[in-house]
């Protein structure tokens, strides 16, 4: 391997995103081994000084911080993954792209859009390579479904649904605030369901049915106070639990969108389904190597949804793993993004989606929260050249 | 079978919902043998004397008209079946009700607001036994899914959910009016799938969940035009061919509704779902003998989502049929509202959902389609006290 | 209805198969109106009397009989139908044949392979029009199975796999004997699962596979002594509560056939599938109305098991029931062999399966019980020409 | 890391399981950190020197080796891993055991039951670490199948049905023997789908369910010449394509078993299902995080198959993996065996199976091929103490 070209990263965050990312560099060498840039392990980064170096033991990077500026000033690192809570991520992009590192960020891009604004604005000055971890565009059904609508075989969309329902906050006593439950923190996360949960079906919707232009919503705060880790203290609850909202693409379809974490018995059912006027698809991640398509054109006696298993190897990325027939998992999408985002750098084409494209989501994020605020229909002013 | 009181039917209209409201009539002895009343198929209506002579012929009525105003004016008919377009329930109906007569509407009750109002005056002050054909809460495992709600097992409600999608008007060569389209003719139907098919929706939720408070809705008219059958030419379609609206129910739960004509794959996937704080429901019609169920209450490493074959004696309406594990299908909903019907005689009970419950219904489809005309919320107005 | 030729039925025996018949003859009017015989319900026998009255009642039978015998004696009775325990089928048909009535029985023919042939050389001898009621093939999604086989989709045959599982005889205490759980009693059924299940999976197996050369086979009695209803003792239970067997079928493909009242969980789980080289099928009574079809020459990536929804009219019998999306349910299946017996009389064609093809089946059973009795091979020496 | 015991590995053999167990070694740092031993990927051995070069390269194995008794002969070699075709199981394994060496050898464990006591011999003898990888026990969902029937829910089992399905040697075109094929050649592979597919479902059932007593057994081969890659010649083909059998296990439950690589639409359906008296499970490699639980101490009018996603920290091996309702995929079946293999050199318990479980299941492969070779029962002899 020595003449591979190293990528140093600096790990910032040690919570599960640090570690699907870390899997996901260590896992490259392994799966694509054509690829002539290669992943090195430098530097992981963490407040808590013990837990960063049991991180690091475990994970096998070289060295930790404490302090993410560290990271940035770095010469050994060639590559910032921020992984922290929400109310960071601007404030450490800006910094690693002024340091001309490159930046890999966790999504949602940012808390509002006015702070995503200024890390387009530094990435574009910086001009850096960038990509943000939307990673379930990379689930090889999710691909596949790409692939089919952008064949053709949908022909008109008139329809785009999708939804991402759990159920772990239901509880009353679960806090805000904190390493573990910062999502439930306004402050930290920025937003509830629509930054953490609908920004992912967004992303997906925008990829493979353009871009959305207005938005109409309704957010919902079931329990409205908790304790919060910080203080410990009873405080209001300021993130949305649940949002719903529908909206109108460019082409023309209607779509709809729900999270929430309130719907007892679904831990993470992120669905999608899309109606065209010749073909239908739909996908669900709890069953996540299922891509279910239904043709028109088939025989009128025999039509039905297919139910195919996508684990070919003429079927996206999965020349790269086992067997016909068998599965892989969640992690994977994350392989994948790595795996994209090495390739990159060798063919010089932008690691979708870039900041640029998580921008746009931002939009649609930020339309979502005003339009439920206001109670009124609001325009995106998405521009998409996303895909 | 000498000794029991005979309901002499006067059956308007001859479609789909004649069929399938003259074989709910005709099953009822066979099935629910200790009913004390009995229908008698006395009469059926409609406009062409060739078609409502076979029909009379293959069901099995006594006689015929070809003017329903005939059927209204018989002595010897007891109740009268309203199965024609939308735009002549509101008359019938009134004059059913001046004539004194027992009065079964298939939904929905009106096109507008303004008319079912005086479809529900007609009949207080005409105090006439009534019912309105939605049909859906009588599937054993819908009634199911009522019984377990109001049993207290999900507790607190924070979602409901409905779709009811359909793809039979996507080839835009499908005309508007005559006799099998007029519910594409907005003068016929009053409205599309907001009448159509969302009122089911509703009317099941309602049934449900409680009243719907408030409603945000977006409709869409995909083809723009279409042959009328009536004139020849090509007219503007004014009807809504699909809606999306969210809501507020009195409970504080947050409702979710869609419904198209142009969802390929699907022919008539009403489904809908409910999350509480302990349990969580869902069914779909395509598979209508099953009720899924989830109970956070069960042992967390076998907790699951049950699929529930609603066939037993002890589920709703299945002593009636045959054996458990074997199915019952869409006409057995028409023929268990008829039976409820000929037992609501004996006890003295409403039918429900009445003309007055199929009013708060009506409120909020009208609201619905204020909502998507106006793009903004509307209040419904309902006074729910339908369960 | 005064043109059509009237078959005046005598129905002998009331339990569920007596009211899955009656409803049968009883739709044909409604949904098969063009057919030019219609059944007249002339009367119906059971030994008890009270019971008898009150089935007549409910299902409006003319006349009544608590002797069978006399039900064949009667000069206004062209058909027989006969629908009690096993044991009697044979004395029934026989003599029916000899009065020159035509049979309709109920499955499985006889107890044993000695009694069908005395029934079908009665048959041949008196050359009446006969069939047997396995039902199953004609629920369209199984119907359509067989149209796909028989279109060529498939190629050559490679598996045939069924099952047929069921729960309720886990309870020991369920008795074994008189007239609600005869199916227990060796005495009366002949038989366990074999005649009473297996006989349909092989009925079904045939007619779409062709016939089956030779059978290992296992059976087990899980509990073994039951009390008997008639006796009130404690008595050993004679029949097989499961039975599997592997088999040859003259195509050279493999079959596997199972079935057994002690799969908890499941209530009348049939299913089946077809293994072939360019496509498979399977079905399940559970889900009745759909039929799953995998098709090899689809697209590669987009290929997969499709859910065919057997509800529109251009599939087998729909054109009878309600509109595309609807569907039907268990006794349908009765409805349809109803009216086919009746096209038949127009036609000239036989009922399929008929006397003799049903004791083609009975080969095969009673193959499959000598050969779990004595744990070998057995030829099965089936000739048939049922297709 | 530097305080781990090393185990330095000597892999024999590059294909797909060569790979799946050189991914089990490399993610047992990752997620089973806690672990006293770790893996070092010391030397591969494969014949052809670019390929087993391109492979230590991709995979990080320090050396390589073209002569597998090389690999027994370094002394730098701890454990020796068992990747290659069947017929060179017994030679390889001696050699080990005689040497020292820990083994995992890739299942089956030898062509016949003659090879396969052999190699307990020699372990025995040497008294060597051993595990067999039948991976399949080390699915989450199956282990969990294991823990609820230890833990009594099923009561008496009644049934065990397992199946295993494939679809890929239909072609006629595709060979038999050389790299990728072998499996067809019945001098390498010493049967067909016996040895190879259900030796999987005999391990689970027996680990499960206990010792299989007896069996009668049918084994077809569809296509009776195929090219040898070896020798180019159009050769007899040796192998079973397809097998079917049914069993008594110790417990007086019936067994059935189906594997064949002609059931067109079946990548690797591996299937199975237990009926006990109050519960039954059911399990498929397809949908491989999702176990089916039937309890029918569950009210009875909510009762139903639960369909549990099993992606929680409390149930098997998950706490390892990412957050609930995230699955994982067929490779950590092997991570997980790899794991409880470095555990068991912690705790001193063997990991099961072992060479000793493995022989009890090749008693039942043999006895199966018997069977079918003499149309008759063959007692198995198996001794299970696996559990």
């Amino acid at each position: 391997m020595s003449n591979k070209k190293e990528i140093r990263i600096g790990l910032i965050g040690t919570g599960l995103m640090g570690r699907t990312h870390s899997n996901g560099y260590k896992r490259i060498g392994d799966f694509f081994p054509e690829l002539e840039y290669r992943p090195v392990l430098k530097a992981v980064c963490s407040r808590n000084e013990e837990k960063v170096r049991a991180f690091a033991e475990q994970w096998g990077y070289e060295s930790v911080e404490t302090d993410w500026k560290k990271i940035i000033e770095r010469n050994d690192i060639d590559a910032v993954d921020i992984c922290t809570p929400n109310d960071t991520h601007a404030e450490i992009a800006i910094a690693a792209a002024a340091a001309g590192k490159m930046i890999l960020c966790e999504k949602p891009l940012a808390r509002t859009l006015e702070e995503a604004k200024t890390m387009v604005d530094a990435i574009e000055k910086a001009d850096v390579k960038n990509t943000v971890w939307y990673n379930y565009r990379r689930v090889p059904a999710v691909t596949l479904a790409k692939q089919i609508v952008d064949s053709g075989k949908l022909g008109r969309i008139f329809h785009y649904r999708a939804n991402f329902l759990q159920d772990w906050t239901i509880n009353p006593d679960v806090p805000q605030g904190g390493a573990a439950t910062w999502r439930l923190d306004v402050d930290a996360a920025g937003s509830g369901v629509t930054g953490d949960l609908l920004a992912h079906c967004i992303d997906t919707a925008m990829w493979i049915n353009g871009g959305i232009k207005d938005v109409s919503a309704v957010t919902e705060t079931f329990i409205k106070e908790r304790v919060h880790q910080g203080s410990g203290q009873i405080q209001k609850v300021g993130i949305d639990d649940a949002c719903i909202f529908h909206c109108h693409f460019d082409n023309g379809s209607l779509g709809l969108f729900e999270s929430t974490r309130y719907a007892r018995g679904h831990k993470a059912l992120y669905t999608f389904e899309i109606n065209g006027e010749h073909a239908s698809i739909r996908w669900d991640l709890h069953d996540l190597n299922r891509l279910e398509f239904f043709d028109h054109n088939d025989e009128s006696i025999v039509r039905g949804w297919r139910s195919i298993l996508v684990t070919d190897g003429d079927q996206p990325y999965m020349k790269r793993w086992w067997i016909p027939g068998t599965s892989i998992g969640y992690e994977h999408s994350f392989i994948h993004q790595a795996a994209d985002f090495f390739e990159s750098l060798q063919t010089g084409k932008p690691c979708q989606p870039t900041f640029k494209d998580a921008y746009e989501t931002q939009k649609v994020c930020e339309a979502v929260l005003d339009s439920a605020a206001s109670k009124s229909w609001k325009d995106t002013g998405v521009i998409w050249e996303g895909n």
